[in-house]
């Protein structure tokens, strides 16, 4: 069955890869399984017929026959589940990769998102330039943690799992930050998932949407 | 095997059932599972022994027998799939209650915990006053958008599952912010989570830690 995406028609980062439609070609990547993507407009995520499927009105979206899917980390578990290379096949060791996905995203990526809002929505207000530093602590508490765990493994659990793609994708939101400076094994776990085939396929098409460029082949 | 959790010693709310311990006990209670409680001081929770389980310094955990797990969607998650009462069979009711899960932790919590940062962490900062409603705008923006999903159903998607589970209690959060009088069916869908049965078992069990009440029986 055909699996098909959304992702914006224009993206907000102008093709960073930071739109969470990335995270989904990368699992999909990683698994080797086609999907075709549906483009939306910022007016068309707020109309019904994309708040049926999404309804908070973002993207990315799942769609697979009469399965339709939204939030991130579900639409990559749901890939991780039914195909080969994101999850372990041990029970112990799967649980513990999906501990990782959860923990990117409901303890290490809020604090990161909330310098995305403080820099971007509240920039312009008076607090703006004396509360960030207490912004960016909140990261940094999270950051020497998760440094401190992962020391100099390749990856978070054993194998890269979709724990691994998730923590990656959320710490590429602070790649511009320069706060991963002062965690070198971070920064290189960065790296490491940047380097992966399936990351950067999926980096390209996203980055051909939004530059107009058309994929080769 | 023993199933053996941590949770506060003293939780920072004094016993309203917003540590999330009470979410972990919920799911077991909805499964009808027994478990064991290991209490842990703020100290405690930053020291190697306890760190080693969880590399954030939080609660709770999960162990069992050699298997153990951090971050509390993993721990639901976990239990879910190994008994039966929190996920439905049918292959894609299941991986849209995931889906709730995620939107819980993901897409809905997020507002939700900046809302007690800037009421607690901030709260004697300059900017508080003047900025704490934008940040409850945010969360109306998410609350309305889940109020048009829920409509009049008693569940997110079908029968109570553990996305429910993970709904109610992020929804639990705003209880006394007054914030959700302005949306009477998330209202009743939290009066609808409170009321279970397994939850009140849960609730009544963190109290009797938090107040050092001795539980009946």
């Amino acid at each position: 069955m055909t699996i098909t995406i959304t992702a914006f028609e224009r993206s907000p980062d102008g093709g960073k890869g930071l739109a969470r439609d990335t995270r989904v070609r990368w699992a999909l990547e990683e698994v080797g399984q086609p999907y075709e993507v549906r483009l939306v407009s910022f007016r068309a995520m707020k109309e019904p017929a994309h708040l049926a499927l999404h309804p908070f009105g973002q993207i990315p979206t799942y769609e697979e026959g009469a399965l339709a899917l939204f939030e991130t980390g579900s639409i990559v578990f749901h890939i991780a589940e039914r195909h080969a290379g994101l999850l372990p096949d041990d029970a112990d060791a799967r649980a513990r990769a999906i501990t990782w996905m959860f923990a990117a995203l409901n303890t290490v990526e809020p604090p990161i998102l909330e310098l995305t809002i403080a820099k971007i929505v509240e920039g312009d207000r008076p607090w703006s330039k004396e509360r960030l530093p207490l912004v960016e602590d909140r990261i940094r508490d999270r950051l020497k943690q998760l440094s401190a765990r992962l020391r100099d493994a390749d990856w978070l659990d054993g194998g890269f799992s979709a724990g691994d793609l998730m923590m990656v994708s959320v710490l590429l939101r602070l790649k511009s930050s320069g706060i991963l400076d002062d965690y070198p094994n971070l920064a290189a776990y960065l790296a490491r998932g940047e380097a992966r085939p399936a990351y950067k396929r999926a980096f390209e098409a996203q980055l051909a949407v939004n530059t107009g460029t058309p994929l080769p082949g």
